[in-house]
């Protein structure tokens, strides 16, 4: 499996992905679920993979030599005038590679499956994060709602429902999906670590900030060891139940 | 949906559960998921279900009418020796009716299927929890992970990996079990309110506490309120991630 998030915040945008996958718990492999293409100064579009390994490597193979053969047949991802533009080529990409699997091989429903997080800015108009669905429409976060989450979405749910918001800095929110990504981790064989994070600053395309986070990471670390202690003190913070006995 | 959880503790077993039942998101009801049968001085029972609810309430009504009519044709599990034998009267009794509707109707997989937490202590043996599968065979629960989850399971669980430990008065288990409850309730529009409580002291038949917990539940709404405080808080006392912008 694999364990995405994506923050669209007021400052900019934060992506962060597992990198482990799976074919049963006896075949893990490390590799890569984010992806990113940059023009300095006129856009930056980072994209984040879960599902069949196969079509997203396949998907993201397919927009990079399209980007790197513009003109061939349509504007690339590099060319479009929009992230909205940006979305429509890499949903239509993902529903091609999908579509080209399924009737050769096999028919179960999921097997080709793949969701995509994809965020970004162009030059002129303001950052913007989707949701990519297999079926090739998608989704926009905004304010009320700023994260999207792909994979093994539900263990670190609870911490982006009750303390991310749209205000936070970047750095604060950061550390947030840290802890999502941690309490993934620590609850769930099939996200791995080392962890991929690019944070990209609103209005400034070209500044970012890439890391990979390995399990001897001192920020890393901090939290692992921070959190369990913290969530045992707010714990102990709360008052106990009463209990009537009988 | 649903969400169970069932805790293990050196004192004495604590069950929580959820009541919300749904067909689609339209057609949700109020149903109780939790059972327990008491012989006092010798045996308390508790059964917490998910699942198909045609199926749990046949179960539980079979366990109920044999109960009542002891000597029919098996001792029932208000008379069996041991938690052993009452999880396997359970298991059978699940078995058979997921099976006595299977042929007839649908065959999908999992749509007549149901799992069950069963925990209870009878005179004289340690108090024990078991999990119970839809096809009959079953775990038991120990010191090294004290709990099981039933239904909406992923939510809650980061907190129960972290916090919850087998030698933890049952007052803040049972505080932990709510914090694990409400994680997935504010997630999650299938668990919903009013909760179960149900805790059982170790060697103490007939001394327990059982509560229905509410929305305007004190206990609950100082969870409610302060857990997310409190992860706030939490969240504070941790460094921020070091960001190299380039």
């Amino acid at each position: 499996m694999t364990y995405c998030v994506g923050l669209t915040l007021n400052k900019g945008l934060v992506f962060m992905s597992d990198t482990r996958t799976n074919a049963g718990v006896d075949n893990i492999s490390v590799f890569k679920k984010m992806f990113n293409w940059q023009t300095k100064g006129d856009r930056a579009i980072v994209m984040m993979t879960a599902g069949n390994l196969a079509t997203t490597q396949a998907v993201v193979s397919l927009l990079d030599e399209r980007s790197k053969a513009p003109g061939d047949r349509q504007p690339t991802i590099l060319e479009a005038p929009s992230m909205f533009q940006v979305a429509r080529m890499v949903a239509d990409t993902l529903r091609e590679v999908v579509q080209s699997h399924a009737p050769a091989g096999q028919s179960a429903d999921a097997a080709f499956n793949a969701t995509i997080i994809l965020g970004g800015q162009i030059k002129g108009s303001d950052p913007r994060l989707f949701l990519i669905y297999p079926e090739g429409n998608f989704v926009e976060a905004s304010g009320d709602t700023p994260f999207f989450q792909i994979g093994e979405t539900k263990y670190g749910r609870p911490i982006l429902d009750r303390v991310m918001n749209f205000q936070m800095p970047m750095e604060e929110a950061t550390k947030i999906a840290l802890i999502s990504m941690d309490s993934t981790l620590r609850s769930n064989m099939s996200v791995g670590l080392p962890l991929d994070l690019f944070a990209y600053r609103r209005d400034q395309a070209g500044t970012y900030a890439e890391r990979r986070i390995n399990e001897t990471d001192q920020d890393y670390v901090n939290i692992r060891d921070g959190w369990g202690f913290a969530l045992r003190s707010a714990c102990q913070n709360i008052n106990d139940i009463t209990m009537s006995w009988c």
